[in-house]
């Protein structure tokens, strides 16, 4: 597999037989050159990476639940406002992480550290994200996604007192709340289908441009 | 509060306090009243119920959510197939209560008393499907759902092996995963926004039509 | 099977096949008969009620546990005091749901709602009683409740602070960690002999008299 | 503290605080002489050990309770049949344990120890039955019995397969599941009330006669 | 088997069969002479109790982890300072218990009595610590000490800030955490290798000198 | 930061405020310059990586713990046999995450792509080693590693079984065992003093040589 980096991914050992989800059975692979033509996003994506993320050839399977799948992640994510966007792929990297979803977390930390201009941080946030490098705030911020995550039914006052305290406002604590919520939803999916991250992401937004 | 029944519900106690979300502070009201306007799908379920299910006046706050949730739950819930439509609410209910979702279990249970024809089956399921009055197929169901719930990183091998030898194609198994994640994104916002179920809901489906 | 009531369930399949439990196959039919000659406590019920609760009968198969089992319940649940007769079927429908017993929360279910005249109360309360329609001083002693249902070896000094806080007495504690202690037995028998909860539980106390 | 063994107890520290439930402010050491007075069982202890057990003088503030607690202890614990006495008292240290009720663990692994004339076996079941040297039929019963206590909703045919497997009957599988749901009342009792374990039970059944 | 005290254990069973690891089975026996002829400590230890502590017997299947288990463990635990040599052996009966380590908790538990001088203090603390007759200041130790065994990812200034609050420097809290992560390892080989706890230990220090 | 590789790393704030353990007060930087003239293995290390780890700095602290620390480590690391360096740093990176332990997955994380060529792998196994492109060797060897670092005291007769089916013969379970359990220890003391991985690490084996 050529990265254009000049090497090539060989990998651990001559046959390795990670587990494949049985769902890749069904006929994705048709629906994986629809999803090829799909005008928007993964063109877009295309043109910009020079590859098509997984999630989308794997949920273009079902094309409604893939337009509203989506349509709900840009809503939620392409938008900045009392969170940058570098901010709402620290949620999905840590409660990806959470819930052990290799793509999303993968997929999402590169995509963090581009935003972020720093290659070390979705690591960090994947790993322990209270030993990352991130402000007081952004702590709080994800000590309220992971509790959404986790255990949202035991979301009480001392957990918006705890964001509010740090400026997040109630439009700022939905889009926290619903970001991690989405990915509680893509996780699972990611999970049940068994989607590899593309081999690209692993090492963008490592090195400088 | 009159149901239509002849009587009214009178609370526990003169001044309850429950908890109430902050978000409830959000300009949901105005938002309510644009959402009674949206064509569809509240008018739908307004004309048949007589009333409108809270979920629509607390997401209509967000248009663009709003419109991508019920995209997605129409695309999961509103079609047979392998599951009926009844099967479809029994993953609901059951991961819900899982989620200690009263939204959720309050208002799916009625739908699932209804689509199944059966006063009973929902507040078994919530309780303890594993005792519900459910076949051997829908038992292996509710254990993948509930495991994609609870520990979608775990799903392995062996749980396609029990969910397959019942009879589920990997079209079905992929809405049983569907489902639940999806109630997995639902359950966290009804959580996180103090979501109340309409009074309606809690005696719908208990009496003959 | 006729309620009484004009109608007739009917079951979600042809062929249900619930879990029985194997202790179901010993000789209780037998001990259900000498049940309804018990001159008390089945007899008062079920001339009350119109029907004998499957508490009464599945016990019955061990007249001396029966004997202590009943005279502990009533020595917990039949009188009033610092908590109400409503507040300690709240304390049982809350342990019983986190304990999923499908018999404790269905039929004390039915006795909350008839005991606090509230329809909807007791599925507030088995689903999640942060959420519930209740007072801060019930979701004081709820929480300790479900403290020493759960890891009543944790109970600290701060525990006896909160409830303590809202004016319940030492007596009043005993009462509440009494009752949740008593659901612990009660649930794990109901758990393991499967016992069922009688159909006309369900519907009890959710329309107006 | 003398033992009647020629030493005495000297503690850790000079002055040692423990951790002292509030409810031994009730008025308990009143109690604590009318329990003395019980012609049955604290006498006949007493007449036996020499001391008065706390669990009697504790539990005697509520005579009722009291009662109905050692009538339903004697009806499942002072009786062979399928399970030794020794036995039983295993699936109490197994159990109790798992619930960290110090009285328990340490009153009941007295007898245990006096009952199967070990004085090592109460230790192990107590920090680890899996090690323990007992039986591959004491241990499934122990199984059965950890699962009652944790999570008895989850008991299941298989559960029931693995006794039944080594020659109990459904009677004795009532026995197990009696005993571990009875002191999941009475752990919770012991921990609540702050109930200490008399200080002659350490070393009871470790010496020999 | 002679304690030396003139009485021999006899077990319940005629032919218990516990459970045995299968690494019992390496060429064990023949390390177990040469630990015989190890210098130190086990010839120490043996001269002092009369025995050899199995630990030493199991591990000196690899000399060279033996070497760097036993230098580790006495750099620990073989000297005073902030922390007494009985308060070292608290941190290891408390987490080793979380654990459920046999050999840790029965040998360590000896220790325990014999470095407090106290005969009922290891048995508390295995059960149940919080409720254990020692001083605000062991139970702040302990709390610390159990969450580095259980939740170390979890360590927070609030942590640090409970035992600063009694008085612990920070080379006290280096010994408090590291006394727990090398228990963590013991723990975990004494649990895979199966090791027994010596009869002996049993009975150590809880008879008067 | 200059990582030769002709950037710097910016952070992602100006003035991040991560978490610093109050351990970083101790007067570790003098130890540190110690830690420097160690002849082993620090200087080794940093002649051929550059940099000196910072499990060196920290730990040299307290030289008679470093010492045992990394003989220890060393013994059992540092050798080929049944399982290969590769297979052993896999072991240390599954159950390093699993504790959450940023310096242990980052640092080995590298080890782990150096030692197996492969610029993936190490990601796979810290985010769910479930989906990892390993063997199903590999993967049973990972299972029986993860369940000693979770619940060591539940290993069984049917985990031996597990791995013995795959070839590992009961010296390389005991490497497997030591090894997650060696990491139990380490990562608590890395969780407890706030340890950082050095920048350099999270490059390292990502790209060709």
């Amino acid at each position: 597999m050529d990265y254009g980096l000049g090497y090539r991914i060989t990998r651990l050992d001559p046959e390795p037989a990670p587990w494949r989800s049985p769902l890749q059975a069904l006929p994705i692979a048709v629906h994986r050159q629809a999803a090829g033509r799909y005008p928007h996003p993964p063109a877009r994506v295309q043109e910009k990476s020079g590859f098509i993320p997984n999630v989308f050839l794997t949920l273009a399977y079902r094309p409604d639940e893939f337009r509203a799948f989506f349509a709900y992640h840009d809503a939620l994510m392409e938008k900045d406002g009392g969170l940058t966007k570098a901010e709402r792929e620290m949620i999905v990297v840590a409660t990806s992480s959470a819930n052990q979803c290799l793509y999303c977390v993968i997929a999402h930390g590169a995509i963090l550290r581009i935003r972020a201009k720093n290659p070390l941080i979705a690591d960090q946030i994947a790993v322990n994200y209270r030993k990352a490098d991130i402000t007081p705030r952004q702590r709080a911020m994800l000590d309220f996604a992971m509790k959404v995550a986790i255990e949202a039914h035991r979301i009480s006052e001392a957990d918006f007192a705890a964001v509010t305290a740090h400026g997040f406002s109630h439009d700022d604590i939905w889009d926290i709340a619903a970001i991690a919520a989405f990915f509680a939803l893509s996780n699972r999916m990611a999970n049940v289908t068994g989607m590899r991250a593309n081999d690209e992401f692993y090492l963008m937004g490592r090195l400088p441009k």
